[in-house]
């Protein structure tokens, strides 16, 4: 048949097939997958990122129909009221959409999953994170706690985290929560086992769903890369260059806007390989985790070389900092400190324009910055929370 | 003791031990997986590859004993009647043993894992093909069914469909039907996801089974490879021609008849570093799946660019072709057309040499050829079947 | 507050946790894992290897607590009486304390795991082998039983043989008995399936369990590397130089005294690339499997181009060396021999100063050392038997 007569034909088999699925109860096929197979058709140069992206999800059981399982979908920002300003990086400093510098100080809770199962997962525990003056709070993802759980239940937890954060005010860093080398994949202990594929695909999977959503503000791509004396291995600094640019590529090719945080070497203390060789991409911050016991005094000039000089060129963020009396419950090498600490990492940061989150807003993981489920302070608690409520001057 | 001593010493064991084997129901020893040892052994240079070869099969519960599980066995060609003639690559063709030149022409069907849980895995079904004048199918195997079922329930499947392909006189193309990123490991849906090892793996074990069988013409070694516009990070021509190569190897150590098929990047569609860049192999062909949507008119000049120059230099197969109506049910990108495309694919293909396998002979993954299980054509499934009919001249 | 209220406030402190510690059962927390930071933070240059290292265990079930699992610990030394003295290589030597040579003969146990599941994983075994004059014992740990039994209860069963070996004077050789390519991850039978970060993770258990203990001598690092005639895909010398180089880096990180042992291509037989291209460590041994079938007369001229050569310059161990009559029960290529192979080998590898250990002392594991479980020499065991008791002069 000639092309009009074929068109026509077509078009009036559309209203025959509409009625027909309706009639058989047809949805969608299973190739619906090859939605966004148009945005790559067409390009010359990229286009940007379909709003839609299909993402893993777990495996169906066998007697399931393995090419019905759905696609993914994004946080509903609908969910929220008025969005948090946009934070970005520049030059050195965050700011807002005004160009102001803005500088975060708050608290690292403990993993979701672990609050959830302790019966602590309250909207409670962000309130009285936001009265102690926080406007950040660090959520570190454990990947056992991720595989566990699932995606879809522990999305289900970090949603509730957003809205939370978001009515209260406050930014979010998630934050992979593994320790060790993503080279020869040996980890620390077995709740940091993880892999390279697995990485990427988190980082996927949470950059998908929260595209656009201006609370979650920060990405901190892997808590502490160490090797661990070689217990784990080799790392080299390009190696973990590379991996890291891997996973900036899959987040940005996802959301242009949220910031992601790169660690350096030492549990992730170690950030001197940026002087010689930054990553590759522009709108990023670095972290470093400088407990007490990560250098001698003078303090200031070990932590200048070690991190403190990336603050002249990019944001620094001091994702984990925290301290305890050497016989606490719990002390360990490297947080054990006498309490002169508190103020002098407060002090230094602000001097730096760093942004910091203390650890660790729960009772049972130490450095703790509260004692019970009372919200009682620490030590550490008290100085954290009168720096964030800004009753102790910094020098 | 001397050696000729130790010779009749020896012999006279054999009779012993043999005696001993039937009485206690000794069986061979897990030693015996180095039976192909000595190929290798006396390998300078290297010698063609053993009949059996050993391969993995699903780990035994604990309670087994891991020592004893059975070697994998080859298809057994003695179900067979009288073999398919074996086709080859000769330049830009395919060509059978007399060297004249082969067009296939024919379909997809859907994963056999699918056809089986819905009760249409018959021959019925590839009768029914090869009355459309097919004389080619595509099998699409997908990782989550290959997993899920186990290697030998899956090959049960296989097997099947090598016979009832060689009795009707089709050839087959086994896919591994994945779409992503075998660099990164993301994969655009579960259905997809694999990993590099396991993809050697079902090349190792599907070219052991098949090795030697004159149906099984082609190995299409990845169905789509794609970054998805970076969602599934980055992946360079070069380190997708060594993956690629890499499955050569173990395919061609197994069966050095067998037609190896390379797909491009976005979505199988893209050939164009095949000019600067292509196989190290000889007697390999090249795919590409030249949707409706993938490019805008001129679609000839686009296409040419795309894969069709291909066609100078390799036997080019085109082993997704389709299009539905927009509002037909399933209708999705890259597929949707007015109905002009049908004739205009199939006659650029005619006019290249190149070979095709429509998609799909399932009323439930568009686009679809059949409108349900009693095999009433779709529009397109009409237009590729008068063209395998030979009722529609091309151009 | 000052520093110096802030420390007697700490010290106060103190007490009143430790009291409210005992009142709550509060145990350590999670962030214990950090306990050995300190160690790399002031690493410049490195530190020793901490004493206790984390490691991997198997993840806990979702209704666990997976921040309280706890840290592996190492090997208990005070179970063994007096050590053996600690062995080392010098130049191509391997040498006691005194410097004196010390060359091993002994036989390899078939996996303790396949010996524990059939009743005869008891001292008896051990002790019979020490009847038999041998030295050394080699304990082949597959993959599939490593796995299946799970990390804790495979530490069980080599401490019991820690414990039996240092009683009855014997030195051990850990042996990860994989077969194939760990670049591909392709390997020749389900019983060998590994990865490459199994293998990492494996090495570092087993450093951490047996660092300091002088029974366990030598680590194999992968038992028969090969790409069987391609059917495992390639792996080129610097890849496998790379993977063992990592190998070693994660065992030396724990134990600076073990002596790594290197195995070269073809099933473990082929060293010649170490005489252009050793691995990069100090205090390594290699090892070769030359059964008889490997290659052809004249044996010895043969033998030293693939692997004898290597005895100049460094120590050289024959861990798998065995034969049977072609018509026993279980014989194989490379294995059947007319019995000559027997002194054959035996007087080379004297010649060369090389240790040795015969493969296999269980009647089910073709070539068998024992008939039965009596412990009833075959052929070949009577023959190694022979030469361990020292009755046969070697040439």
């Amino acid at each position: 048949m000639d092309l009009d007569r074929c068109r026509r034909y077509l078009l009036a088999r559309i209203g025959l097939e509409l009625a027909l699925a309706v009639v058989i109860g047809c949805r969608p096929a299973a190739h619906d997958q090859d939605a966004a197979r148009v945005e790559e058709s067409f390009a010359e140069p990229r286009t940007p990122a379909p709003t839609v992206v299909p993402m893993e999800t777990p495996l169906p059981a066998r007697s399931g129909s393995w090419w019905d399982v759905p696609y993914p979908q994004p946080f509903d920002a609908s969910r929220l009221g008025p969005p948090l300003e946009r934070l970005r990086a520049d030059g050195n400093r965050l700011v807002d959409p005004d160009g102001d510098t803005v500088i975060l100080q708050g608290v690292n809770i403990s993993d979701p999953d672990k609050l959830e199962r302790g019966g602590h997962w309250h909207r409670r525990h962000f309130e009285v994170i936001r009265e102690w003056g926080a406007n950040v709070v660090r959520i570190p993802v454990h990947p056992v706690a991720w595989r566990g759980r699932g995606k879809d239940e522990y999305f289900e937890l970090l949603d509730q985290a957003v809205v939370w954060a978001t009515e209260l005010g406050m930014y979010l860093i998630i934050d992979w929560h593994s320790i060790g080398n993503l080279a020869t994949e040996l980890f620390q202990h077995p709740m940091y086992q993880t892999s390279r594929a697995e990485t990427y695909d988190f980082w996927r999977s949470i950059a998908f769903r929260y595209q656009g959503i201006p609370t979650v503000a920060f990405y901190e791509l892997f808590n502490e890369p160490t090797v661990y004396n070689n217990n784990l291995g080799t790392l080299s600094w390009d190696e973990w260059k590379a991996i890291n640019e891997q996973m900036i590529t899959i987040i940005d090719s996802h959301d242009h806007e949220v910031i992601p945080l790169i660690a350096g070497f030492n549990w992730g203390y170690d950030l001197t390989s940026v002087a010689r060789d930054p990553i590759d991409h522009d709108g990023v911050g670095y972290v470093s985790h400088p407990y007490p016991q990560k250098t001698t005094a003078p303090f200031e000039v070990h932590w200048d070389e070690a991190f403190g000089f990336v603050a002249g060129r990019y944001p620094l963020l001091a994702t984990e900092i925290g301290y305890m009396a050497p016989d606490d419950p719990g002390a360990h090498v490297p947080v054990k400190d006498d309490g002169s600490y508190g103020p002098r990492i407060t002090d230094y940061l602000a001097k730096k324009g760093a942004s910091w989150t203390a650890w660790c807003f729960d009772p049972e993981w130490p450095p703790q910055l509260i004692r019970d489920w009372d919200y009682t302070p620490t030590e550490a608690g008290l100085h954290f929370r009168s720096v964030m409520q800004g009753r102790v001057p910094t020098k």
